[in-house]
């Protein structure tokens, strides 16, 4: 099945709101196998609104409308779909019982406006909307599926969930169509995307299509990160996830040590992940990322199991106070140099105790390079019981970003260190 | 100028990334006076992509495109402009070189696909992008403008600000157009939303129009934040400046002193500009935020001129090791304690020598709940040369969110101290 979402509301057309509820739709659609070809963000408009109703309704198997259902004068969707199905609206009692004990639970008085919330088209299902007052509505026309819902996302979500998803599983086990869909996104850091691309080889040995089944590779490229993402479409769970798990393998293969991530979590994951295996802890020594390294270990709940503590030295005496940095070191080769990156990790790794320990000093930028040290240079430190020592990176010029990669590239670093993996 | 947002990729939707890029572009249109009236989403599928572009091109004014410009097969974006305009390709030497540049200061060899993106529609104006390879592909034709970014959301914000915006104003000053649209965003942080719509009092004050003019005022809630937007629509830049100047200065007289920011910059830029203004210092003491107040401390270029370091002390030891904090105080109220907190300020203000010092200890969740200590509990201390003292607010379940607003409300916690704010 193919569908469309469409979401309604000037709010995302000037950019004062990020749909994701289109993203949270798209997710759900998806697994239910339903290929998602369109996402179109309207305005507050009946005649646009009728237009793109048709259009949609003409070209897939499911719409899926957000936005529009409250009860103030700027939601008109009902009354567009009133008037496009050419259908009436009728009183749905049930609805209007679960109005009235929402206000009643609040201690409000039932507004009009809020009672007209439970008049449905005469033509559609009320979906349940247990956390709000507007439910959603179900039009099944033609073999086609129409459904509108309130644009607050918990309400859409909840009425997705237990409403429209169930409605159109039972309606595909009922047509007995085949077509399943998996995917899944392996994440890799610290390769371009060119050498990545040429590391993998022609990817016809993984792209790859024949009867009842297609296998699709993507390279989505963002900021030092390379995620390749495989979507398999297939005639059945178990021929899909057969043919998933080989075109996994066939990318292991050639790049297996550069994925540190098979679902969507972060560096800070896998990183915590192989500590807590190890029963092993880590400290972190930061200057130019400025805390970031240890805010995205701290994101991971448990990360106290192998975490002890960070500092933050971007004063030089802070370095030398808290680090045990030498002032000659400092003076001879400056803050941002392979000694001083070298002693920031032994000195954190000695004044914590810990078994590993990384460190950063570099130039974030968007000022301060020096002759031989520009902006976007990095030092990062490691430590453990047997060695220690710094490599050197040079990122961007912007300091955001830098703070990012330098973090990114830190804990990248440490996970190769961790897990052997040479370069 | 009516416009439309085609953004291309399967990620989208697949539901695996949120359109962040149609709201940055949507928010930029706005701000140029351009109106997006469609936001549409598309899989990376010639046929569907040529159809969308003719759609737009006919029916809008600006068609801004996002995604698809990479270098590997599965980016076609350029591929279906040249089709489009029944163009051909031809090397932009400019863009070679600024390709070659980028590859040999990261030190990487430049692969055949990289440098395939310094080819150019020949119907096309190359607009810089200062951080990527992909350059931005201006059309302009027929008085319409055709512009296709990178789907990388830094490269397409930086070609969006300095390529495509500044394109579009100078064509709107060449047409003499009318209607000015301006508008601004008042930020305010730990005041509920209906404390501050009280403070302000009836809107009309604010909320009005006449011929030629309107003003209008939106409370913007999110979590623990309201910002108050302001839109005025005016018959010229003079006339609607002078208007935003009147009202901003009516909400400053009811709720001046909430509002920390009158642009999007964060809570940390306020805070280090008074620093900077006193020419003093701040050092950072954190456990449940671990990190996040120092990393959004140095977010802020020119932040080591004020901030002098900070230790994230997630084990108790290192509590007592670095920040001196007794060991009587952590046995007898424990980590989580208002005594803590005051302790770790004072004891992070010794360490640096700073003139002020903030500390956060609490719980982030999802779990580690003591009787008496929920989840969401934090205690913020303060300590300057005079004083010290913590104060407690207990938020959310969710540690992400939780890490969030309890770093911004102790960076507002000592904004309010050096401006001598009392709640």
């Amino acid at each position: 099945m193919k569908a469309a979402i469409l979401t309604i509301g000037d709010e995302i057309l000037i950019g004062q709101v990020i749909n994701t509820n289109a993203a949270f739709l798209s997710k759900k659609l998806f697994s239910a196998g339903v290929a998602v070809e369109r996402v179109i963000s309207l305005p507050d408009d009946e005649k646009e609104i009728l237009k793109e109703f048709r259009s949609a309704f003409k070209k897939y198997d499911v719409v899926a409308v957000t936005g529009g259902l409250g009860p103030t004068h700027d939601d008109i969707t009902k009354k567009c779909i009133v008037r496009f199905f050419r259908t009436k609206l009728r009183e749905d009692k049930k609805v209007l019982k679960h109005i009235r004990s929402i206000f009643s639970r609040r201690n409000i008085r039932l507004t009009e406006a809020s009672a007209m919330q439970a008049m449905m088209p005469a033509a559609a299902i009320a979906l349940h909307n247990k956390l709000g007052t507007a439910p959603g509505i179900l039009v099944d026309k033609g073999g086609k599926i129409f459904c509108a819902m309130p644009g607050i996302p918990y309400e859409m979500e909840y009425i997705t969930e237990h409403g429209l998803i169930p409605y159109i599983a039972k309606k595909s086990r009922n047509s007995k169509r085949a077509d399943t869909l998996v995917q899944k996104t392996l994440h890799t850091i610290g390769i371009p995307e060119s050498q990545l691309a040429e590391r993998i080889g022609a990817v016809g040995n993984i792209v790859r299509s024949g009867p009842g089944y297609s296998v699709k590779l993507a390279f989505l490229p963002s900021f030092y990160e390379v995620r390749l993402r495989i979507i398999i479409r297939a005639l059945s769970v178990k021929i899909a996830n057969s043919l998933l798990r080989e075109s996994v393998k066939r990318i292991e293969e050639k790049a297996g040590r550069y994925i540190y991530s098979y679902d969507e979590s972060p560096i800070q994951k896998a990183v915590g992940d192989i500590l807590k295996k190890k029963k092993m802890t880590l400290s972190v020594a930061e200057s130019c990322t400025g805390g970031l390294i240890a805010s995205k270990i701290t994101d991971i709940a448990g990360s106290s199991d192998y975490f002890t503590e960070a500092v933050v030295t971007y004063a030089d005496r802070a370095k030398e106070k808290i680090l045990g940095v030498k002032r000659s070191t400092l003076k001879k080769y400056g803050a941002v140099s392979e000694q001083t990156a070298i002693e920031m990790a032994e000195g954190i790794r000695k004044v914590s105790g810990s078994d590993f320990s990384i460190s950063t000093t570099g130039i974030a930028g968007p000022s301060g390079a020096k002759p031989g040290k520009p902006i976007g240079l990095v030092w990062i430190g490691y430590a453990d019981k047997n060695k220690s020592f710094a490599k050197k990176f040079i990122f961007t010029k912007e300091r955001f970003r830098n703070k990012e990669i330098m973090s990114k590239m830190a804990l990248e670093t440490l996970r190769r260190e961790l897990l052997s993996i040479s370069n």
